[in-house]
């Protein structure tokens, strides 16, 4: 059973993408919501705290994100991997992606877009308007306006990957993914 | 002992970064050299590949990036997180920060910049030039010109991440890294 999400401190909240995850996107506008996969996602900036993720033009999720101006970068789990290979591999076009996956979500508290349940990590975001980089390059910059995590697996600040089912997981290619493994101090 | 660079061709060199490790950056220009950390870093594109990475305006690296217009991002090991905690820690105004941690380096393909010794990938880019991200998000963007790997570590498009000590590092906050994990496929 998830664990509810726990707020985090902005300051700490580039500390969810640092180690580079892959993640979930999400976006709502106007009665229709979305999510997909990506892998090229970054944090930009500690204060105020921002991101950067690769959009693709062909996704629905751009098209709530353009038109709502928010969205929410998820952390999922080992235990969603096959799940967000799927949520990769479908359009929000043809219906709604929660539903036909199963998905259940939590409303964010700055945004419309939704959290998505079973995700050790949120950042609830607002699109800082770049329409050239946009545009050009399909990258969008965000500000984050609340950061939430599974208190079981990040906490004062730090993650601890104790149960291999909620580690975070970095695609690949094909299908394979790595998940994170031990931590260690230097 | 360092296995020699093996090229990766440019259709894989995403894959070198895609599952979001801490890399090097290394530059030169006119005699002068250097390499930060950056855990902020990400692909931006397959064809032609392109990454982009954070750069902070008070890094001697980011004045040799801007005069040479060209950076090496590198994937360092286990086995350098010291290292790659201090190169973090220095400033390459104060000397050869290569000499002083006693990193050697090989020269590149297509850029002045230097790949350095013991990592397992390296990424040679050109700058392309977006002044307003740059001055305003410390946001650089890069084109690959070549890619290599160490060929036990990565080959055949697939990293092999067998031996603890040459497995990528993602670094979380004060001096605290996540190793990557194991592989699997969905």
């Amino acid at each position: 059973m998830p664990t509810s999400p726990c707020a985090v401190p902005l300051a700490h909240a580039t500390r969810l993408l640092n180690h580079g995850p892959t993640v979930l996107v999400s976006a709502a506008h106007d009665g229709l919501r979305n999510v997909m996969a990506a892998a090229w996602n970054m944090p930009l900036d500690f204060e105020p705290p921002k991101v950067a993720v690769v959009i693709d033009k062909n996704t629905f999720t751009r098209t709530l994100i353009e038109a709502s101006g928010q969205f929410v970068v998820a952390v999922p789990t080992r235990a969603q991997a096959a799940l967000t290979l799927a949520i990769g591999s479908r359009s929000g076009r043809d219906g709604d992606k929660f539903v036909a996956l199963g998905l259940d979500t939590l409303p964010a508290s700055r945004v419309t877009a939704p959290l998505p349940v079973g995700c050790i990590a949120w950042l609830e975001c607002r699109v800082i308007p770049e329409p050239h980089v946009q545009q050009t390059y399909d990258l969008f910059l965000g500000e984050v306006l609340a950061a939430w995590a599974d208190p079981a697996v990040f906490a004062g600040g730090r993650w601890q990957f104790d149960d291999p089912e909620t580690r975070s997981i970095h695609y690949v290619a094909g299908g394979r993914f790595l998940m994170i493994g031990e931590a260690f101090d230097v």
